[in-house]
């Protein structure tokens, strides 16, 4: 990849601990010879952006340039592309690095790979910090960008990138999508309620878990959920022991695993996809009495990426969103720390949409 | 089964929150159909007894007498018993009754039963609460009672009907038996150290994981574990980092999943098979980043119970036991309490042997 005049991008990042987001004008890469230059339309708001933004992992790099449910349209593509072309309709998710070489990269799980390197707040190949979609241009590898199937706008398919390909990868790996199979889905956010979508695609019976009786409409009517339990109401969890063969659990907040293991059936799998940053309750009698599992997953790999969009195309599975303009990306992340959304802010980073 | 006449058993109890143990006479059902009639030689003592006789869990139905790790000699067998005779060497684990009917049951699962009863403070199928081994003579179904092989010494086997199990069935449900996988135990008590004589016996690779030093000889040298660390050692477990296809945690304090989880390969699998009261620590991080699993498991089944017992017999794997005398039971309560004990204590309940 040969190094020369590196560009200046418009963006928005957060300058310190306070998180407040605000223009910036960088310098991404020039184009090598395996990458895309991709013109961002849109980018999802993901709650990893806040705790980013605000360094509440302790490992933000300032400035920071969040996002990584990113759609555009490639502008440039390097002399060793060939699977892209000028115009062509692409995503980008968390990744932006890999080693290649490991065998979680040999078989497309490179979200496992040691030396994984992310959208933003990574070191790419060549040293230099990653930038994410909250900026008008993105220069990717071609190994981590994906097409977005034509039957999917590139609006409401960008959060699917980050949220999409987290609940599916497990749903798959575990064998989840059977239909019949009884699935509880704990919160009902960015990440829940496109686990719901997904299940409903593939036959299964759906029960949403949550601790806001608010969700119950929304989770039944709308989604088309079969089931609605609050999470609050001990009688409620008790009535439902023992009934479900798996559980995403996705809320991020802390809590304990204690009640939701309860509802699984003996040898039933919890998979923990939120990231609650203060360790969870994890109470042995209900792991050990119905031997039951918790496993976590993390975000996919870009094969079962490219996969869950394909499908996503072919069943119309789209996020629910509520766009946002540049200029009030800080009103939405203060909303988002509320979980005030429905359920997931795209940010219109072109200004192609009616606001 | 006929009701007749009861039997006066002697027996040893706790008669309250104290959990000390004093002699108790009390009646155990005629023998039924399906009935054996053990004379008990020796029973092991388990940190369950403890948590029991001081009712540390809530649910303890004074007086109890404690014991679930029994071995003896057939002494009547129910007109329905064909698999047994008198003199038979046997032992009774956890389990005296479930409901026969349900798919565990049916499978011999009989411990992920919803209506199992334990062999001390349950409640029988005619309503009498059970009593356990802590006690000269034992009235058990038939099903529930498993063959010590003629190789094995009654008093060195006991402790297998409940600490053997417990490490057993999950390595086994968890394809850990295979020679060259590399098996982390942590905490080198009862439990861990019949783990690592069970994984030496198949071939696996050993860490033994403790917050002792002074268990290193003892793992190394004598049980023949492969390596050891210090888990209160950050650097020696940051650089053991992700090489440990399965872990055993037999640790019964709280304590937090994290650098352990650290130890596992991506994808690798931590057993919880000690059962601290409190809820133990699960940091979201090491489980997602490495899509690694936190299954439970709860003793065993009766098939699976007397697998074990006779590939003990083959392997010749026994516990390492300190024999104690009826008199002398809470003194070594409270040495157990202590985890003063190397391994196991077991009561020689007939007094046959010189103490």
């Amino acid at each position: 990849m040969a190094a020369t005049t590196p560009k200046h991008t418009e963006g928005w990042a957060a300058y310190d601990a306070s998180g407040r987001i605000s223009p910036f004008i960088f310098k991404r890469r020039e184009n090598g010879e395996n990458d895309v230059t991709i013109k961002i339309l849109y980018c999802g708001m993901c709650h990893t952006d806040i705790h980013y933004a605000r360094n509440e992992w302790g490992i933000t790099m300032y400035p920071v340039v969040p996002g990584h449910e990113i759609t555009g349209l490639i502008t440039k593509v390097g002399t060793n592309v060939s699977g892209f072309k000028i115009g062509d309709r692409v995503g980008v998710g968390c990744l932006a690095a890999s080693c290649l070489e490991c065998d979680f990269c040999k078989q497309s799980e490179e979200n496992y790979c040691e030396k994984v390197q992310f959208t933003y707040n990574g070191i790419f190949w060549d040293g230099s910090i990653t930038y994410g979609g909250y900026s008008s241009m993105l220069v990717a590898d071609k190994r981590y960008v994906v097409r977005i199937p034509d039957a999917l706008p590139l609006d409401a398919a960008a959060p699917l990138l980050c949220a999409g390909v987290t609940v599916y990868s497990p749903m798959k790996r575990h064998n989840m999508l059977h239909p019949g199979t009884k699935l509880g889905v704990v919160g009902l956010g960015g990440l829940g309620h496109v686990a719901v979508k997904f299940a409903k695609a593939f036959g299964l019976h759906v029960t949403v878990i949550s601790t806001s009786i608010s969700k119950r409409d929304e989770a039944t009517r709308r989604l088309g959920a079969d089931n609605f339990l609050l999470s609050t109401d001990a009688e409620q969890m008790q009535g439902a022991a023992r009934t479900l063969d798996f559980v995403l659990d996705t809320v991020s907040a802390k809590h304990s695993l204690g009640p939701i293991l309860n509802l699984l059936k003996v040898n039933g799998t919890l998979v923990l996809v939120g990231a609650p940053e203060a360790p969870v309750d994890l109470p042995s009698f209900p792991l050990i009495f119905g031997k039951r599992v918790v496993a976590g997953s993390l975000i996919g790999g870009m094969r079962e990426t490219q996969e869950m969009l394909d499908l996503c195309g072919k069943h119309n599975i789209t996020c629910d969103i509520e766009l946002v303009k540049t200029s009030n990306i800080n009103e939405a992340m203060n909303r988002l720390s509320r979980n005030d959304v429905r359920y997931r802010f795209v940010i219109d980073i072109a200004g192609q949409s009616k606001l």
